[in-house]
């Protein structure tokens, strides 16, 4: 199986991004793998600042960069020419180039040939591998964790990197699986699952978090969409059939009343949402459990954010975190008091 | 969108085929629609007999024939050479080509090639449409319903079709809407969906079965695999959201109790398929329902067989049916008494 691998370390491409909300797929790898990256790059407009070393692609491959990362996504519905200069000055330079982009760099003629040309790679890591299999829901060694969420976009990528790391500085063998392109760019490996092929959802987990060497391994897969999202549940619920996860973290926006881009559709309850997740995901793994509950409190100050933090951990008795304010140690804690 | 929509009347090919088990698809379609099949393409040596006039491609192009079908799958991991020269002599006698196969007609290059030249097309039914949408969940006109099951092949797309027949036989106004390769061939139209990419599941349903211009229509929908199948369930549910089903059927084997191919997994009992059916169903159309249960029977006598299906509806208080025993009457004037 061809998975996804970059090679590090990485030339973040910020272009012409105005702020760091356009350039987040550049903040994301540079927030959780620091050590990989090696500098930006910058255009001379670009407002957006990774607070790294500022190269352009010569020098950065001097250096020794490996790929070119896109950190952002464009305006409209093409590449801009300068991007694709930049890539192709890249590969030139002997550098492999990535994005997780919908707009594919191997749809690019001369990004293309350049690469053929140079023996350099092209990542589009939306792009699953060929080949995937279907399911077996077999039991397989290792302990897994999934994140699941009441909607899109609620954290459930934060928590899973939050977690994983915890567990790393804790000096628990564990591995982060991403199913999404910023995880991908920012892992270097991975699987984009909702872009696999219907029949295979299950079976592509199973071939990105597969049976472990050491049966106290912790892979930490990151979830997608929700059970209850009228429009991706079927990745999701694949996703869970795969992982045959021993635990689960719900991730909730807290406040969050109506569905992400999803009209009349309200978020679902967290104890909907626990009980769908816990009941589907012991179709693969009957000893599946809740392992804690991880809220985005984003909308809320300090105080009102402790609160509800309270509140939830008091409803359902398992640990209540926001991973960005008071870490994950407590739901790691909860994770890895049985094993 | 770029729907398939095959051209009648039919030159259903069987080859060289034993029986009519391994022709199975010719023989659905005959079934199905024989008022779209023209007649047969049989090898000298095949044993199989749809029943139909035997034709050659070019008589049978003469007789006014529009498509050739593909109505067996070959033994082994290529096409004979003898099935290509049958596709190309098809084309070049001005008739479309469509195949339900893994294996793509369009990556024959001879094939390709003599369309190109011809102006005919070929059919790769298990290819779904480009472009397709992600699902929105908004209601829309007209009645469904859907037929979901314990298992893989126990008789959702049978069920669906007799549904369908038995709705139009009262002049009920209805479609059948097929979602895998044997359904679009008898049908003419369709989109497979276990072959379509895992975020556009429910919008490819929702472009299948799309707002009927009479409330009163009804689109019978062929499920694909089961909620709580360990390697499809992600198509399951897609699906399930997607149709916004009214009115569910359960389907089932009686007495099959280890789900087909997967090793450890006991086929689910009929109470949970129906709750959690009704539960994931009810979040994209509140007001859907159990319609009735159609048991497949094959395993028993008619005596054991009846008995069954007595005991069933006993339990569940709906209509039982086995599709091809019963027929399906009394399912479809429980769907049809609240009109």
């Amino acid at each position: 199986m061809n998975l996804i691998e970059l090679k590090a370390p990485y030339l973040l491409f910020v272009g012409d991004a105005e702020d760091l909300l356009m350039a987040k797929t550049a903040k994301g790898v540079a927030h959780w793998r620091p050590e990989r990256c090696l500098g930006q790059l910058r255009f001379p407009e670009a407002k957006a600042d990774l607070g790294i070393a500022d190269l352009d692609v010569e020098e950065a491959a001097r250096q020794g960069a490996k790929t070119l990362i896109i950190g952002l996504a464009p305006i409209g519905n093409s590449l801009p020419a300068s991007w694709i200069d930049t890539c192709i000055r890249a590969l030139e330079a002997g550098m492999d180039v990535a994005s997780g982009l919908h707009l594919r760099l191997t749809d690019v003629p001369d990004i293309v040939a350049t690469a053929a040309r140079t023996g350099q790679k092209v990542h589009d890591v939306r792009t699953p591998p060929a080949n995937l299999p279907c399911g077996t829901g077999l039991p397989r060694q290792g302990k897994r964790l999934l994140t699941v969420g009441t909607d899109c976009c609620v954290g459930k990528m934060f928590t899973a990197l939050a977690i994983h790391r915890a567990m790393e500085q804790q000096g628990v063998e564990a591995s982060f699986r991403p199913t999404g392109q910023t995880g991908i760019l920012i892992e270097g490996y991975g699987i984009s699952v909702d872009a696999v092929v219907a029949d295979f959802i299950s079976g592509s987990v199973e071939v990105l978090a597969p049976a472990a060497d050491n049966a106290g391994h912790w892979d930490i897969i990151e979830g997608q969409g929700s059970l209850l999202h009228p429009a991706y549940a079927g990745v999701s619920l694949g996703l869970l059939h795969g992982a045959q996860a021993d635990v689960l973290v719900v991730c909730h926006e807290a406040g969050r009343e109506q569905m992400d881009l999803m009209e009349g559709y309200a978020v679902p309850s967290l104890e909907e949402t626990i009980d769908i997740n816990l009941r589907m995901a012991r179709r693969t793994n009957p000893n599946a459990r809740l392992g804690g509950i991880a809220l985005n409190t984003s909308r809320y100050d300090q105080q009102q954010a402790l609160a509800l933090i309270a509140e939830v951990q008091q409803r359902f008795s398992v640990p209540v975190v926001d991973p960005v304010r008071t870490g994950v140690a407590s739901i790691v804690a909860e994770v890895l008091k049985d094993a």
